[in-house]
């Protein structure tokens, strides 16, 4: 059948799908499902009653708990609320606020910090919300362009930090290798502005296959003298429940003496009976059995849509060993095209240029695709959706 | 016994006792066990999978519970985290980022807000932290002083606000009267600078007998045509769990939108399933029953507190209705020298000048007394040590 023809078929069928955002399914939760239940008295913590104010830090299981999924010492870790982005957003205004050494960033005339493209959403609205100006630098399929950070760096004073989601990096999917990162130390820690590598490692253990823990960032600091210059942040949102995980920041000891004064002016304590119910989880399920069985649920899901893009046949994807998205990429040009065409059949994608800063992707080809939400079923039934409405596409530009 | 034998004789006891902190006790935290132990599935809410990502506002029930306890309508309620500081420090943030009509915050010369003392140390943390500038303003037993805040608001343009702890004030304890709130928001909405009340109704529902709900103060607002000018803050803290309650924050719909987009870029969304929780423990008991409960346990310490501050006989001090804490006031220039002799003794007062911006009691008089925390056997003892150490220091200025 002709893409039109498809096309024409499909808009009858009044399709309500979506394939935007990184959610985990039902089923994912239902895995957790045991966190909600405990009864019984878990109330007190080495001696702290966890219903009461307090532990700013959090409790001492859930940190062991957070160096456990990000592979570094407790030591560094402070358990949080529900969300590891309220821990990047108030480091934000920390850094807005006093600063990390040479004053408040508010009182500067300009901060930028590099975003590696594409990327995360979410990073570039925070930096937007705090008139942080972003400035996109390349990734190589293990990590940023060092060179093309060297040379802005030199050049650029108002550089003060990098994003990065070292492992499954969204949207892309790739891991960061060893060198890169040790690169990265290099040239923040000897870099004229004092800087920070805002190291989200939120899919830490969100492996499809191979459970292969990431290098610790902090180790490689440590050797390289430079711990001060990273800030870890994690969470168990896709690990647990999306939004009544628990979520992590890590630091060097320096960087917490900085940050805690401020952290403990803007509440007295986070949940403690939420982390208490997460230590004994995993205390009763094993966490890598745990992330097997994700993996059990979200693997064919990525496979069905690697599948349905082969016998496509058309643009480029990545094929993700783990995380939560596979990225589209589409001949230069036609990725709003494709996008306004699926909401025409009641597929909803991720705007075009969500995946770059200020939401502008110069190319107009990348495309985001989270297949975790749906069912199979509706997975197979958007990947038609989109198949036809890359083909179409396609067919549009050829025709021109 | 005179007050030196009785010192040296507490003195050797090696006591550990503490009055500082406004904290529910184990007893009061018990009121709400239930809480932590629900099974099955409550994990539908309108429609909405709770464990997800999501529902930046809340959950319905969740601010309907809202509405019962600040006593406004569920419209300008939303529910959040653990938290009603965090949501201050948001709101704050987002005045200092984007300011309120009139740009950031953090580019103006000098942003003061008036600060009612004695008041509560938290708040004034909240506006070090950020740089506000505090100007102490009197109390009147109803509220602040407004002949004192209409001079302040005329002579000073870099006013953009007032804290207000409007039912049992801490730490005076004292009720606001509607007349003084009206005051209050005819000389905010009429001020040359956009201005804020920040109505923190901590103690909303935390009657030691009489339970007579304050008025609304969005209804007052919605009269005067200036809801604009209020945003009211509450949580769950001392009616379920002191570190696993439910935040409130309260706006007009104008406040709401301009407040959503900054805040939707801090977090995905709250914990929705200990909001669902607290929804369903208040469905299985009444909210009155509930703090009657817990003024069952807290009024005979208060009244523990006033029996023995009325047979020591110096001094003056609160006897508030409810809340949390009762101020004593000595003799000028006595606090400091009550504290140290009580912390001697092995009994933690609150600092010296903690009620005021900046740590600073200028005439040195007020000491918080927080009775809640420690049981009633504890209670006793600590008010035997702070009964010696104010006879104590009382003699020791007689005798200068």
């Amino acid at each position: 059948m002709d893409y039109i023809s498809k096309f024409e078929e499909l808009k009858s069928k009044n399709l309500s799908l979506d394939l935007t955002r990184g959610k985990p399914s039902a089923d994912q939760l239902d895995l957790s499902n045991d966190l909600a239940a405990f009864r019984g008295n878990y109330f007190i913590s080495d001696g702290v009653d966890i219903r009461n104010y307090g532990e700013i830090k959090g409790i001492d299981g859930c940190r062991e708990l957070g160096s456990k999924i990000l592979g570094c010492s407790k030591d560094y870790i402070w358990a949080g609320g529900n969300s590891s982005l309220s821990l990047m957003s108030q480091f934000l205004s920390f850094l807005f606020v006093e600063g990390n050494g040479t004053g408040p960033w508010s009182n500067k005339e300009r901060v930028s910090i590099l975003c590696p493209v594409p990327g995360y959403d979410r990073h570039f609205k925070l930096c937007e919300t705090f008139g942080i100006n972003m400035i996109p630098v390349s990734l190589t399929g293990e990590g940023p362009d060092l060179n093309e950070i060297q040379t802005l760096v030199e050049t650029d004073e108002s550089i003060r930090g990098i994003w990065c989601v070292p492992k499954y990096s969204n949207p892309t999917g790739e891991i960061y290798s060893s060198e890169v990162t040790e690169g990265l130390l290099e040239i923040f820690s000897n870099s004229k502005t004092k800087s920070i590598i805002f190291w989200d490692n939120a899919y830490a253990v969100h492996d499809l296959s191979d459970q292969t823990p990431l290098f610790d960032i902090f180790s490689l600091a440590k050797n390289n003298d430079c711990e001060d210059v990273v800030v870890e942040f994690g969470s168990t949102s896709k690990i647990t429940f999306a939004g009544a995980g628990v979520g992590f920041i890590a630091m060097s000891e320096l960087n917490q003496e900085s940050f805690l004064p401020f952290y403990s002016a803007l509440m007295i304590g986070p949940d403690k009976l939420n982390q208490a119910r997460h230590v004994r989880f995993f205390q009763e399920n094993d966490l890598q059995e745990h992330m097997r069985r994700h993996a059990d649920i979200v693997k064919p899901k990525f496979d069905l849509v690697n599948n349905r893009l082969e016998s496509m046949g058309l643009g480029a994807w990545t094929s993700p060993e783990g995380g939560y998205f596979i990225l589209f990429e589409s001949d230069i040009g036609m990725a709003r095209n494709i996008i306004s065409l699926a909401a025409e059949l009641g597929l909803k994608l991720t705007p075009a240029g969500a995946t770059h800063p200020y939401g502008i992707d110069q190319e107009d080809k990348f495309i985001r695709i989270a297949p975790t939400a749906c069912s199979i079923e509706e997975l197979d039934a958007a990947m038609d959706v989109f198949s036809c409405c890359v083909g179409l596409a396609y067919e549009q530009v050829r025709k021109v």
